[in-house]
């Protein structure tokens, strides 16, 4: 079942697997995460991103500490059992919660499954299964953004009456960053299903290059058409009418419906807006925050090392993976993960329970009511 | 005299020089353009580059035409002084002019210089000469938009009771792209000797990071305080209030004051506008077209190499400068090198005649009777 979760997977012995999404495009390789430690890491250095397959990883990695506890505790059944396993479990599980400060989905799942594993009497076994269940769960969703998405585009070309649809993107919130098929690649795969002539802007997204590394990748192993541009360029293109909406992916909606996404979002929002270019945000029901009301002021902003800015990696001639500084050695820099887009510039966010307005009281409506 | 000019001079042979601007800021290399092809190849893969320094590079060009034609077609002197001369020299006047689309002041100056050279019967030292003196006074121009510029510093600083300034610049436009100072950069410079504390932020400027690569190590060598940032940054640091002003260069401003500028640039007034951070664009009057009245709508924009959003250059840990491919190897990628901000973004534009509305009836006014 597990099998068809490409960006994170259980291998044969029972251990969380992850593609190593800081070798994309050129590598494509996994990691095992065996301990706490490695999970945690591999949130913190990347090898794991985008804000679904963060909580993803999260809940598996929580059935991950449990395994790991009872290994190297070599606690007795009953205290393996009772409420001293369960606390041991906790002190794990906020390393994990604490691994990056904007995934919302990150805390989300692992109070999820904590909650859930209040009263087990069997972690190991309990924590796997609400894990996978969370996962299935969010794949189904993935698959409702896909199909209300769609309906979009569909709407879209019939308004205009083209056959053609030209999508901006920022950053990556494909199969990569949410399982199963992403939240804002969603509809795009959808689209390709029904047939759609679909071509794809994409952002390259420094510093960390996501858009041109894994959206990019993403994207040609299903032989969608696309083409990268630099982060600069899509204000251009929509000026000259050449992107027909904006789909992304965000890491945390606020209750008034600012979102939180990878940092640029807020100025390709301020250009769509501007050329009356439709700007939706793509996410599952969990990336709402609604303990933040207003997100332009409250949703933290994760400030990432500087040398993501100062270096990149690529490959060279011979095919080798190397970091390059790309800033002359002693200039500082800054890096900013994300920024937050302020409700009044989203035409609409596409949710696994239907599109609805980046509204307070729209969204308190359709969502707050069924939390 | 030309000595001081640090972008380009005249050799001791009497040869132009200039710096190596794609080695920057890993090396600090000069090359000399012997003949006009060299001057053509130099302008085209950007070892010159910015508005004014190419305009520079393109009289200093024809002066290299004339010593050319003088020397490999060894022409008679009645000839040579004649009206041959100068179609011969025409023809290869029309190369340089004709070697990057977007900037004006390369026609500019390259049209200038030809019509000095209609009557003369020394062309070799007459384009010399003349070439001297249309960068004199380019460096003059350079010198009056540093204090208009800076008087502008001045009144933010004391309009928001501060003792210091935070401004963004995309792009390069210092004295690596106008001489003596730049454009946007020059009241950076004038700010310094003034004794205001400065700080700016320096946008990257993808694909060719002229930002992290150029103006970081200018305000590196001048010791100005800066940090580079992603193209993405600028708007979440406006949000924030981190950013006092925006100032840019630009490559072609039309008769209603629409600007061309690096790609990019639109979006940065877009965040400028929604946060209330005054946005000027710094220019010398050479940088206006006035046969174009709607420059949003008709001012071209030059398309690049792909292989500059596709590949980057950078030093290793060994110091070796390496191009790497940072995108996978068969998806497509776009490189439009230009934007086009409206007038209806911009504070003003600081030119060497003082600071002008963006708007046409005030250009009309202030330029167009002069020139």
């Amino acid at each position: 079942m597990l099998g068809k979760y490409r960006a994170l997977w259980l291998n044969k012995d029972g251990f969380l697997e992850v593609i190593d999404q800081t070798k994309l495009p050129f590598e494509q390789q996994s990691k095992v995460l065996k301990t706490t430690d490695e999970v945690v890491e591999a949130i913190k250095d990347m090898t794991v991103r985008g804000a679904g397959v963060i909580g993803s990883v999260a809940a598996f990695g929580i059935y991950t500490a449990a395994m790991e506890l009872n290994e190297s505790y070599k606690v007795s059944s009953s205290e393996r059992e009772g409420s001293l396993g369960y606390e041991k479990l906790q002190a794990k599980a906020l390393l994990i919660r604490e691994s990056r400060p904007t995934a919302v989905n990150l805390m989300w799942a692992v109070d999820k499954m904590m909650e859930f594993l209040k009263n087990s009497n069997d972690l190991v076994n309990d924590a796997k299964r609400y894990a996978i269940e969370l996962n299935d769960k969010e794949a189904l969703e993935s698959q409702k953004i896909a199909e209300y998405g769609c309906d979009i585009i569909e709407n879209i070309l019939k308004k205009k009456n083209k056959t053609k649809i030209n999508i901006l993107t920022h950053c990556n919130a494909g199969w990569l960053a949410v399982i199963d098929e992403g939240t804002a690649l969603a509809p795009i795969y959808e689209a390709q299903r029904r047939g759609i002539d679909v071509h794809v802007w994409v952002d390259e997204t420094r510093p960390r290059n996501q858009g041109a590394s894994l959206t990019a990748w993403e994207l040609t192993q299903s032989g969608i058409n696309h083409t990268i541009i630099a982060d600069n360029t899509g204000g251009h293109l929509m000026q000259i009418g050449e992107v027909d909406m904006v789909i992304t992916g965000a890491d945390r909606v606020s209750a008034n419906g600012d979102v939180a996404n990878k940092i640029g979002t807020y100025l390709k929002a301020l250009a769509a807006y501007d050329n009356n270019v439709p700007f939706y945000v793509a996410i599952p029901a969990s990336t709402f925050d609604f303990d933040i009301i207003d997100g332009l002021k409250d949703i933290p902003i994760e400030l990432r090392s500087a040398d993501e800015v100062r270096c990149i990696k690529g490959v060279d001639a011979d095919g080798v993976i190397r970091e390059v500084l790309i800033t002359p050695k002693d200039s500082p820099a800054i890096n900013y993960g994300f920024d937050v887009t302020p409700a009044r510039l989203i035409t609409g966010l596409i949710t696994n329970k239907g599109v609805c307005e980046a509204d307070f009281d729209k969204i308190k409506e359709k969502f707050i009511v069924e939390k």
